[in-house]
């Protein structure tokens, strides 16, 4: 029997071609998501999550959770959108995390630079293709479809001028490398190739440095600044000295936070792949800088991932290399273990969720992209109808943020680990005599001793000699000053060390899980063959918003209480179900039902209510089976549990041959 | 044996006289939470959630998700924090969100007005105590306590000054009634009885209101203005058709949210009960106003709960009236079934998440307490050491927010149900000739329309009394227009209606999560009679942040893989343990997990090795139980889901008689 049942990874998404307007039409009309305060005309870059939405976010956070959280014992925090400002200045997220705009001198309408250069420069391109096309006799296609693009309101149309050969090479490797650009390269592209706001064809001003974080002040007094978190990361680092503790003091270990985090986007498009709130998952793994070995690395050692090498990408190849994490690790094409470990992780967690591994890579940064900190970081990135996108990070930022945050408010994050045999060596140590500096120095006197403390070891000795020989003297802040042997003195000194310290490094595998959810659901999306407007969303039970819809085959008021016992049934198993009671065609139920994701339905009809049975049907392949209650609701636990699939719950029911209730 | 067993309900708590220090002393140690920032210096009013309080928090939420959105199938949402300014001016957030602050003119410290009064009111009333006391020979023992609490920086001293009889009982109207005081109000106060900065004594300023919600701009052009959201409700309504869509059209159903919201309170203290960063949980549940029966009420109407009725409260009393929900409702207690459904959900929430019910109160607003859209208001209030301390607020908001913004967009937020037999009746429709009426009016003629469309049923009479006899006008912004017929006429039309259309009321259940967190702490604080130190936090299985420890009663590597082994299996149960294998003495571990609130301790020893068995240590008794593994997980596993208490899972698993492992 089980030879017959369609599989229902076969039967989906084969023969559709996705359509993204489908798709967004279907999240919109089901409530997954969609645009906040829409009825206020809506805001960019903001997005609400309905009931199927949350629902879905809601299990990809939990399951998060239970792989990464409780599988391995991380320490999950809980820390404040609101930051002190302090504290993104020491990160550098104040001065640093900016992007170019500029605005058009006469509407003042603003533009991020990049994109702007972008989507002029890719005008002119096509224009040219389509004077070529012209000139060839042929109609210029690109050009009506890009004009009936909605949503290219802000895009510089394109006109039908060729180019010469040599300019539009000059475009393609400007395009290429616009990433890159500083604020002063994308003025002079601006200027040189004189660039004008799209739409408008007006002049543009300089670029600016726009801050994306969003400023707010804490507190009635205007003093205390505050920003909302643009990464939950720092929240772990400046508790790095409680978690530690809470560790008993020990290394390896990690910390994980799952929260909103903001990005005050000049100009946000690309639906939930561009936002400005969105939820992260963040862990940080906090290594020992001289073993970043993983205990548990042999649980992926024997998976193979698809792997994008910095070296093939600077070939300008993008072919990836299937290839064991072992291999990758051994080969050095990863940094080190707990890198690839967390790779097989991250791969793992996409693949459970319902992430087609086809459309899946890792992506490793190049070394100018990199930031000048992480000694290798590897994107886990996702392809939509967007093109590649970056869905986790996956760096090893070394000791940086921990360091950063130490000097700034000098308490010592550091590690401490007993050295079974102590360390004893010599070093230079200067010995400062402070009664004497005071009053020799005055108000110099704390920049001496600073800048005495600040002497490296080449640098002590030879001013032990310089004092020896009576004709010693320390630069500081451009002036020369004489020291003598009574001020300060250098000796060199045994030293033995019983603990070794040292500032851990940190591996740090970040999630977004806005744009996981997003491509998700284009993953997961076709259309039947036999009516390309019925959509299908085909989410993993894990995931799904619901599990279960319950539906009465009529509104019959002796099918009711049988469909409130089912769901109660349910409930208590821990199933989320929903009945559907409409006076929708039991097609129309199915067709919604299929919409919404929801991998099963149970449908009641009058034989429930004289025989006791209920039919069971599959959201993939339509197939129905039939069983008594406790036969049904046993399998669907199973189905839901991932103890049971189809094949197997078609081996437990037999087909249901009834006609009434089949898919209209 | 059973009848041996003590009771951990029993053990816990009886002798103990809680002391805030001591638990605020474990929250640290044991990173509960701690105030943000710290190593910056930290920020008032923002905490951040250690391991521990986060994975208790994660459980109140999950146990709140089953209890309210799984188990009554309610919508739920996740909508952004940032919000549009629009929305908030719709809601009134802008006007009227907000506090008095005074300013110290001197130093420029700032203090909530209300909160100084108090503040130096108080001070007063303790110095004309402790005047007393001297006089009658007494140490004045209060102001040395006050004077000892650290927390008292910004507190008035007290002076040890004698009050008349009148002043003092004016301080005790003025302290009784100071939630209610205006701007204009606290400026008299502080005017007339001299109220100087408490700390400087200096003079202080008028008082000015200051907006509690934090303030950013959206995108870079300055033009749209964000604030964090004070509650997630608003969130709820601007979705509100989406909703009922989502719901069929139907109603009543209900949308749940739980996220985090802000405020930017001016000075904040009491730890965890005032913060400016919080996690609410919110419900808004939309009924028809006109039916507010619910369909579970029979659920909760034996449910006796200890209501403080507002008229309790108007004759100064404060004695609960314990009563079953269903006598609250048909005495007219509580406003209406589905309120009073609510109320039991929640009490029944807040006992299973282990809330001492002996400290939970509902406490119904007074008529000037409440919004004055809202038609009955009951807020859940738990006692701490901070005193009675709303934690759930549950209002009837009637259908004003809906309302709002419905007439701010324009957008019909209404239900339509057909109406079995259509509802026929006769009433006067203004005809507007438009034609006639545009070039007679020319630019005032749009306002003369609008006018006479909002005539009501009477004045529509009168002008069609008018126009019979030519003599007709309508008045409009203080001019009057002279009508024609042949501009407007009245017709007394007969109306078929098919539909009836309604703006939904809405009943808010909204949780603060944090509040919660807070008092349930207090309630499981306590510390073993034997040992003050040795504090204990007597969280129920289904909340408490870990449900096992692993103890390997010592480092010996033998004990390792056992430990291993019985972690695994539990996680694949999905039962967060953790495995203690430090150097510390086993009754320290033990001291520290029961700090950490963890119900069960499965210890492994040399036995374990040998013959397979393990111990299992219940928290609150210290009592300790032998089996072999997978009797002691069977029974874990049952303790945690709520299937058996200590008492049952002493007749499955006998008494252990070693010693070797026994508390310190």
């Amino acid at each position: 029997m089980a030879a017959q049942v369609p599989d229902p990874q076969q039967v989906k998404k084969d023969t559709y071609a996705f359509e993204r307007s489908q798709l967004e039409g279907l999240m919109t009309k089901r409530f997954f998501y969609t645009q906040a305060f829409e009825i206020y005309g809506g805001v960019a870059g903001l997005y609400d999550y309905g009931p199927s939405g949350a629902a879905l976010q809601t299990n990809l956070i939990n399951h998060w959770r239970n792989h990464f959280v409780i599988e391995e014992d991380m320490l999950e925090l809980d820390t404040t959108i609101m930051t002190l400002s302090d504290v993104l200045k020491t990160s550098g997220h104040v001065d640093k995390f900016a992007d170019w705009m500029v605005k058009d001198t006469k509407t003042g309408e603003i533009y991020r630079a990049d994109h702007m250069v972008e989507n002029v420069l890719e005008a002119r391109l096509q224009g040219d293709q389509e004077a070529r096309a012209i000139e060839a006799g042929e109609s210029p296609a690109n050009s009506i479809a890009a004009s009936n693009d909605k949503k290219t309101k802000k895009k510089a149309k394109s006109v039908a001028v060729k180019l010469e050969e040599d300019v539009k090479s000059t475009y393609h490797k400007i395009l290429a490398q616009i990433d890159d650009y500083s604020g002063a390269q994308l003025a002079e592209v601006i200027k040189k190739y004189d660039l004008r706001a799209p739409g408008s064809g007006n002049e543009v001003s300089e670029p600016t440095e726009f801050n994306l974080m969003f400023e707010s002040n804490i507190g009635p007094t205007g003093q205390t600044k505050g920003y909302l978190r643009p990464e939950t990361a720092q929240g772990h680092f400046v508790n790095f000295e409680r978690l530690l503790d809470f560790n008993n003091g020990r290394v390896p270990f990690a910390s994980a936070q799952i929260g909103k985090s903001f990005r005050n986007e000049i100009s946000p498009r690309a639906g939930l792949l561009r936002v400005r709130e969105f939820v992260m998952a963040e862990i940080e793994h906090y290594v020992d800088p001289e073993n970043k070995k993983h205990a548990r690395f042999r649980d992926v050692e024997n998976l193979v991932v698809p792997l994008l090498h910095r070296d093939v990408q600077k070939a300008g190849d993008t072919t990836l290399k299937q290839i064991s994490i072992g291999d990758a690790v051994r080969s050095g094409m990863v940094d080190n273990e707990t890198l690839g470990y967390f790779l097989g992780r991250i791969y793992l967690y996409l693949e459970s969720i319902g992430i087609d591994t086809n459309r899946l890579r890792f992506r490793q940064h190049m070394e100018n992209e990199m930031a000048h900190y992480a000694s290798d970081c590897w994107d886990a990135e996702l392809k939509t109808s967007y093109g590649w996108i970056e869905c986790v990070g996956c760096a090893d930022r070394s000791a940086y943020d921990l360091t950063m945050h130490s000097n700034r408010t000098k308490r010592d994050l550091v590690v401490q680990v007993p050295l079974k045999q102590p360390k004893v060596y010599q070093k230079y140590v200067a010995n400062l005599n402070k009664k004497v500096l005071g009053p020799a120095f005055k108000k110099d006197a704390k920049l001496i001793e600073d800048t005495i403390l600040n002497l490296d070891q080449t640098q002590l000795e030879a001013l032990q000699k310089e004092l020896d020989s009576g004709n010693a003297s320390i630069q500081a802040n451009d002036t020369k000053f004489p020291l003598t042997k009574d001020q300060v003195s250098v000796e060199y000194k045994t030293i033995k060390e019983n603990v070794r310290s040292f500032t851990p490094n940190v591996i740090e595998p970040s999630f977004g899980i806005g744009r996981i959810f997003y491509a998700l659901l284009e993953h997961s999306f076709w259309a039947r063959e036999e009516d390309k407007d019925r959509g299908v969303l085909s989410l993993p039970p894990l995931v799904a918003p619901f599990k279960v819809l319950i539906v009465p085959i009529s509104s019959n008021e002796q099918l009711s209480p049988l469909a409130q016992q089912i769901s109660k049934r349910l409930r208590s198993l821990g199933i989320p179900s929903r009945i559907d009671d409409s006076n929708a065609t039991i097609g129309r139920r199915y067709a919604r039902n299929d919409e919404l994701g929801t991998p099963f339905a149970v449908t009641i009809d009058f034989a429930s209510v004289a025989k006791g049975t209920v039919t069971l049907r599959e959201r993939d392949t339509t197939a129905q089976r039939i069983g008594s209650v406790d036969e049904v609701i046993d399998v669907v636990k199973q189905l839901c549990s991932g103890r049971l699939d189809w094949r197997g719950a078609s081996q437990i029911l037999p087909a249901y041959t009834g006609t009434q209730d089949v898919d209209a």
